[in-house]
């Protein structure tokens, strides 16, 4: 398997270029819109063909690649059913597999920093188990919960009872880190998280999340009615805010 | 074995802990002094103990963490005798093997961006090989040559004779990346690289080399005297233009 983590320096997003070097077959996770061309071109001269793009969820602080990237190689796109962004070719539920060459992509639904938020269990023959989080689970930390369709008590749910029941050394490559952290384990969350892991129970970790007080993301209406429409700005809907948009005054 | 790869995002600077987890023995390479408290708490939360630092090079754009990390941890620092910082504990030659638990840890003099750089082929039992390659060799790029004691010829040489010789499948993980890429291989790069890979000869790199126009890296007088007090920049030297910084007008 080929593995290898790509970073947005303006938004501290971290996308996932996923492919079976034996076969060629590619799959990109959370692309960036920007970094299409970048990303693209990875592929080609990894000599590997680009067939699947996944969304961990409806982002507010970037817009996917992921309709660009469809338009210019058929790849197939996926996203929850829960992210409201019918465009994508495959509303994945909760179990979903799918294969990149030999390679097992199994999407979890991790709601909470969104209600359509998956993470995704990538195995490979001889490979260590690895978990692409999204925003449901960061190095030390956790995505917010006070936007879109923000929950927190289903945020530790989703944690607690689809990641942290994954071996101790499944490696977790998040979505963002805005620290310089790359990778983080399973075994390292459940014990060191500030706010998921062992010394936070769910009514504390509840009142933790309610008293963070942070600015909206800077593209939030741009962000999430372009990847309503996998990415695609002049096929979005409308930027005025949404009824689940609740920011912060 | 542990190894994480950290990122200063101000500098793209990439620092990497490396670490037996067995023994709870710990290396740092190319420690950001702005990072000392990240990249300690992340040592001391993984259950290890710093024992080593290393320098691939005197840097130019960031100032070291290892005299500050040494202060706090008596790890020994080390970097080359041809880098100009005696503060060092340890100056290391061509082939100096370090031991961090059961990691080895081997310097590759690869001069050419400086007279002192250095890759680290880092090996463990049952993990693939991985060199840390400084500034010689980046992803698809390399480190400039027009300062410092910058020679391209030699930096070419450097890479075919000590990086392209390692095997194909070795990771490449550099100090500094602009673009968002964390990793690449030998292979990749001997294939790929524009500078220095398969379609450009010594001549074309010299050539190419002297052609570039880039601005002086933003911290050079602070950053490189600094670097030769091991990043203890109260004992720095005064940092007006040395002889051997040549700058741009």
């Amino acid at each position: 398997m080929i593995f290898r983590q790509l970073f947005d320096k303006e938004t501290s997003t971290y996308t996932y270029l996923v492919a079976d070097d034996a076969t060629g077959d590619a799959a990109l996770v959370d692309p960036v819109l920007e970094h299409v061309e970048r990303d693209l071109e990875l592929v080609r001269e990894l000599g590997c063909r680009l067939v699947s793009v996944f969304d961990t969820h409806v982002h507010a602080d970037h817009v996917t690649g992921a309709g660009a990237l469809r338009e210019r190689t058929k790849a197939t796109t996926h996203v929850s059913v829960e992210g409201g962004a019918p465009c994508a070719d495959v509303e994945m539920t909760h179990g979903h597999v799918a294969r990149v060459g030999g390679v097992e992509i199994t999407a979890l639904a991790t709601p909470g920093h969104t209600s359509g938020c998956m993470s995704f269990v990538v195995a490979a023959e001889g490979e260590r188990l690895r978990v692409l989080t999204g925003d449901a689970l960061l190095v030390r930390g956790c995505g917010r919960t006070d936007f879109q369709e923000g929950d927190a008590a289903t945020l530790w749910r989703s944690v607690h009872e689809r990641l942290f029941v994954l071996p101790d050394d499944t490696l977790v490559y998040p979505a963002h880190d805005y620290r310089g952290f790359t990778v983080s384990t399973v075994g390292e969350e459940k014990r060191l998280n500030p706010r998921l892991g062992a010394r936070m129970d769910l009514e504390s970790f509840v009142t933790l999340m309610k008293r963070l007080d942070l600015p909206p993301p800077g593209k939030i209406h741009e962000a999430v009615p372009a990847n309503r429409a996998c990415g695609q700005r002049d096929r979005a809907a409308p930027s005025a805010p949404e009824p689940g948009l609740r920011e912060r005054s």
